[in-house]
């Protein structure tokens, strides 16, 4: 049987990069096209450095669809806007999708706030899988998929099943993020110039970042009253994300319990691990698909980390995931090879 | 008039030898000794790279007192077993003390749980003064001070005007703070290996580190209930503290209220400054004996921000600001020459 | 066919730990052992992040040779006076072997001065195939590999076609080269601490350095008269090796002359690849098993640049490369799969 | 008697700002007023976070020739081109002038090769002291002053003294230089983000950056014949500039021969200091107005290494120590405060 044919909608930004390497080394998989504006006509596999047909040249962004004949599955590596239109195009051609913007992720009424727009196609915010499998369940045959973003996928990770085993109020949780630079994508402004960020670290969209309402409506899959606040912050490195979560204990939330939850949670997990909550570091999972969630309590809070890559299991390796799922293949498939950065 | 010489026990660590070094470059301190077992009968000048007398020469820690005749203060840059024997040895024979260790930071029933030991020198506890000015007021004429530590100051510095405005609850607060490696002192373990700890970040001492109940201390002078979890984490850099803090807002908390509580409580200190908390960022303090701190608020918290450098305003630079104000100078004396370290 | 049983001896340094993962990725490879004295009885599959035989546990180094049977081939990731021991001890019992050491590389008069010991097994330092396959040629079946040093490998890669082809003087050349920390091996000392070694740069082993003759020797098989300087640097960043290399041209040896050189040289390697000189950048190559080359020329020198992952193309990697070929695989397999880690 | 007024020509670069704040906090010299296109109209003090008179704003660029009536001296930092016109037009008012930018630094008809444009004001060429005082001898008073360039600092203070006591050959000298980004100036572009730039390093402008004219035409004052090879490379850091330099040895240069003569050249220096070479480290000079330079030899190479500060001695630094100069002060006034960022 031939390879899954993917093509990747934005493939010289970072995921959209990792993305197709990623489908260039899986076993199942092969890149259809890819695109973008900025390299039209130069060869992915010389630009990405990996192996895929020699004559695959990089097409522009508007030319997408016009390339789904060529593909069995899309992934899209772009902004909110677009994949808003692309989805619900390449879905109708009977496409597998994974989008990675943040277009399906919420209801409808909540884009002209977080996201600046009114969405143009509401019908398909239901029918999209929220792609985060351990705590979603795995998208079935057939979904279109709305990947996750990378905050969110940390702190789903390290809250939803203390939330879903009632071990936590709904009310009052604080998430205290920290991510690396990739997370903002591709930048060319002096506020992320390597003189400017490195070395510092500081909050930004504090009380209005668009991952918000995301962890709250998970959430809310398994409580009533979910309130949060999160605040990101930049960390002058590349790659790693950690979420460092807080909430008030319900009864019975003790240390000891709230660390067999996670463990019991993800006890059959492929790419999550519980384990005590300072060991959970980004030095062991940057480079990987993995995601290392730890918890403990005391009398008045319980504290839930959780660590991923933003550019793997926040992203393209998630998409990737979430890829196999929907095919009926093993979620760890193309993606165990991954070898974590630190040595 | 001469200047006021200062002795330096424990010169050769990292809040030691800048001690030294602000001593060497102030215009009313002349530097009397410096301590350091690893150093003895080397020059202070050639090791610290500053102009001081050409015959000064490192001397054991344990010869400390024996050179107490030659100054008129010290800085104690030691551990709070060393400090808790030396701060009432040289406050005896009438020097001015500045102690940067946690020795004199509690009340004494709390030492054997945060710092492992039973304090020796209870009476001089209750004596010694709190040294962050702009929250327990300048240490009068006379004083022994002990210094706070590097967290504590950021929380206390973001905290202290809200609680004390009562904008704030005081039981349920958070402070998530993250900090450079400096903080932890000089260090010849594979953890803090710059292979193992570069491009990482994660929690520690997570629910026991020894600055909770320090912070917990001082904002009980303002409010009673004081409940909190504070959670530090490792960044990947040399230098930079990063305190944010989440409480829950009381009446008339709004992000207009909470922003000119803190311009106002600062509105004439000499190294805090308040901004909107997303302008509040490491590079802008790092390397100056600056505090910034910023707050916002909406219905279900305040964030409240602060970073410094954890070895000037969180180490040697606010000793030698309580140095400044014990003697009647400006408490900027001799620190306002000092640059920040990002261009 | 079954796979082939690797056994590592020291699987817990950085070289030996990626070694382990890599054989644990490989399609023709299986993981038989992995020594270790600090991780006797714990899991190599929980330690190192892969998935390998559940009950693979690490056993001491002083039991390697117990351990034979069990393997096929082994790689020393060991000091150079324990390889110089255990090469000839597992050859003479038929194993291949990969020694990552220096114990192998020079003749046996140039190890008191550069490695401070007299050899031990003279008779086996020429049977030893010097592993750099694009400069030394394959290792043939049966023979025992000496994997070259990260800065050799790089140096060689960038100098050799140029020497051989007669457009550089063999005397005279100069070789700066710089290194991120992890070629120093695990390191628990102040002067490696992050503290100490972040945003630093500094030269060491100036003109002293045991990649000197190793370097001389492999040029000395294409000219005679190779006299060289080679001054490492470190660079604050954990892998990455870049060779900025200097020689005087030969009659004939234009910038277009020695980039076609080169070009040339490695036009069927699946490693190495030629490119314009500041073309040639670490990115690029970390977190892969490739060596990117470039040079150009005036009248008065040529300059060479090569860059490579130290602990891939300049240790691990290179050992599986060569285990690949004395295998008569294809020198990429389970190599091509690794992902470079700037994204 | 006064402070000396000082104006800066491009307050709100790396350079420019660093000299506005050193200005700021010199005991002789005021700041008088600072440009700025992007900046018009905002607080001097509050950007640069100095204390200066409150009512200080920038002013645009095009009309520091308008504000010349409020100054004494004034420092150029800004384009070659810029300073090519505005050099001679302060000068003509009699004002004190120090150039950061490379307009005066080479002979007329060097600037089309290595700058882009035919030199406007050649005659001001000649009028202009190079601004390197321990090689250059101190700027007479009244001169005007062309500051080096900070590749230029480092390898001339590594190389001045051993060709002029014709302890190295003048031809085929190697510069290999490494520096940090902040070399570059401000930038917006992808390529020194952040996420590009950072845990990477490669050599740029290979064979062909504009330092090595003036490198060349300084070292022949003291010998004819020279010829010279500078490569530089980009470190991951912000500060700190590194020039490895290697020559040929004539008769007597010994190893201890070389460590003597950088000595002894040094021995009334206010900010060189001559050390073993692998002492010569960033970390020792980051944040001050030193230089470390130290060399050795063997029969084959002379190699001398010099390290400074990319903004400091490389840069603003040197234009204060040079302004101290022609007023007849100390070097070192004002600049021995600064306190390395290296704790």
């Amino acid at each position: 049987m031939g390879k899954l044919r993917v093509g990747v909608v934005g493939a010289s930004g970072y995921s959209g990069a990792i993305a197709a390497r990623l489908i260039a080394i899986h076993p199942n998989l092969s890149l259809a096209f890819g695109t973008s504006d900025k390299l039209v006509g130069e060869s992915l596999g010389a630009h990405l450095g990996v192996r895929v047909d020699d004559g695959l040249r990089f097409v522009g962004n508007g030319t997408a669809i016009e390339h789904a004949g060529s593909c069995d599955a899309v992934l899209l590596a772009t902004s909110a806007e677009v994949s808003m239109r692309l989805l619900p195009a390449f879905a109708e051609l009977g496409k597998q999708v994974v989008d990675l913007s943040g277009a399906f992720r919420l209801e409808a009424g909540a884009y002209p706030r977080w996201y600046g727009f009114e969405h143009a196609a509401p019908a398909w915010l239901a029918r999209a899988h929220y792609g985060l499998p351990e705590v979603a369940g795995p998208p079935p045959r057939g979904a279109v998929v709305s990947n996750p973003g990378c905050y969110a996928t940390a702190a789903l990770l390290a809250l939803a099943p203390l939330v879903r085993e009632r071990l936590v109020e709904p009310a009052g949780i604080v998430v205290d993020a920290k991510s690396g630079v990739t997370g903002a994508g591709k930048q060319s402004s002096e506020a992320f110039s390597f003189a400017e960020y490195a070395d510092d670290s500081h909050a930004y969209k504090v009380l209005g970042h668009q991952h918000t309402p995301e962890i709250v409506r998970s959430l809310s899959r398994f409580a009533t009253g979910v309130r949060l606040t999160f605040t990101p912050h930049y960390l002058p490195i590349k790659r790693g994300l950690l979420a460092t979560c807080y909430a008030r204990p319900l009864p019975g939330a003790t240390a000891a319990r709230v660390a067999e939850c996670l463990a019991d949670a993800y006890a059959r997990a492929g790419f999550v691990r519980a384990m005590a909550p300072d060991k959970v570091t980004l030095k062991r999972v940057v480079g990987t698909n993995a995601c290392h969630v730890g918890a403990t309590a005391d009398e008045d809070v319980v504290v839930s980390i959780g660590a991923i890559d933003n550019l793997l299991k926040g992203a393209a390796g998630q998409a990737l995931q979430n890829l196999n799922l929907m095919n009926g293949w093993d979620e760890t498939t193309g993606l165990d090879g991954l070898q974590r950065v630190s040595p």
